[in-house]
């Protein structure tokens, strides 16, 4: 049998990235050796590596047996339970002062995404995913997250972080899936993935995500009522180009228009 | 003598819009008229309506012979001082949920923005300048606004809020710029002017703004130590293409590439 770890402990891991990130946002980058590529003593590279060293001595301590992959750290274990880690998605966010940067603190059981966490502590928020569903808190008050169904493509809202980095040909379908959309928005990183579940966006495209950017979402989206799927097909947790939608529907209406 | 109003005045204006505003965020568009174009029962258009007039009022009550051009009610009054509002200013963002959205509360002195406001309730962010300086305050914590010195293009960060809507010839500066950088970062809106302001971004580059979507931000940004102008030249008060700049130098560095 499969153990589910309480919502408890995603919160409890939630709560030890934070101290690890919030701290190290909208530090001086002036005072660090100055913009060097690769340079390992910026505040975002701290803040990444501290917090996923944290969350790996938190796991480990509690359950010994589950493997853990983190952007930083690689994957250590193996088995049935799999713990995926993002400790700052949203680094370009997090270097430029913006609060759509978030803790990713994803759980796979037998490779399917089921459990996972979005934190941001300077908004103090929390949008999760346990074995009850998919839940949002914010200074005490907590409310089940779900997505919006919008119906038609043209009342849609889609967002990609940013327009560079797309391959060709999903450039030409994304540009044609703008078109034919109500409104397009930039810049949202994970944040913008949680407002999907949370119902305020219908669809986000992204042309290249690792696991760590997207496992951790996954359970969030789809326990919201969304979906989320690889572009050129099947499930989403190796990462990829990836679709998320807040409606079945609305995911095979947009997927047409990107892929014609 | 010209009357430069207290910055406690600009907080109990922020006051007065926050009260429209923040209450207005994430509400559910599910149970509006769905997504008309033009349809004023919309939250954010709600909000942006009820903040205007509230702050209007207010502005009429204590200033009564001062000019105010407002994003909703347009122009009223005339003279030396002129009051530049806009309510929600990153209407998209509002839309989408993500709290990068500000009220923007302006003033100009004979033709010259000489305070602003950019308030964010939901971080419970304040930016604004005054007689005194630009400043930061959140959660009763306040620190002067300072603009950084990167020094080279290359290791700036450029902001502009969307890839669309640039005229075609702007957008190919645009992309040169954008390859002569460090980062490229989109979607923050005023909020992205604000971090620059702080000293997090070091270019922003805006195709088409209005009025109402710059002159608050004018005094912020100056007195922090960056510029604001207008990419074909002169003072940015009326609008149009505007880049903003951490420093002078930086500024003429950029628009040689801009404009090459």
């Amino acid at each position: 049998m499969m153990t589910w770890p309480p919502a408890a402990f995603l919160h409890h891991l939630a709560d030890i990235a934070d101290r690890e990130t919030l701290p190290r946002f909208r530090t001086d980058l002036k005072i660090e050796t100055k913009f060097k590529e690769g340079c390992s003593f910026d505040p975002v590279t701290a803040a990444d590596y501290e917090a996923e060293i944290a969350i790996h001595a938190a796991i480990a301590a509690a359950f010994p047996d589950h493997a853990i992959l983190g952007e930083e750290m690689g994957l250590t274990g193996g088995g049935s339970h799999c713990w995926v880690l993002d400790p700052v998605d949203g680094t370009r966010p997090f270097i430029c002062g913006l609060p759509v940067w978030g803790t990713l603190i994803g759980l796979m059981l037998e490779g399917r995404a089921r459990m996972g966490m979005m934190s941001q502590p300077f908004t103090g928020e929390r949008f999760w995913a346990d074995a009850d569903g998919a839940f949002y808190e914010r200074a005490g008050h907590r409310h089940p997250l779900a997505t919006r169904d919008v119906g038609a493509l043209s009342h849609a809202i889609l967002h990609t972080t940013s327009p560079e980095h797309f391959p060709e040909d999903l450039k030409r379908g994304f540009d044609r899936l703008a078109g034919a959309v109500r409104m397009t928005r930039y810049g949202g990183e994970c944040y913008a993935m949680a407002m999907l579940a949370a119902g305020h966006i219908d669809l986000a495209v992204e042309p290249s995500l690792q696991p760590y950017d997207i496992v951790a979402l996954i359970p969030i989206i789809e326990k919201a009522g969304g979906v989320v799927r690889r572009i050129d097909g099947g499930r989403p947790e190796e990462g990829g180009p990836i679709i998320a939608a807040a409606t079945a529907d609305l995911c095979d209406r947009a997927l047409r228009v990107l892929l014609a």
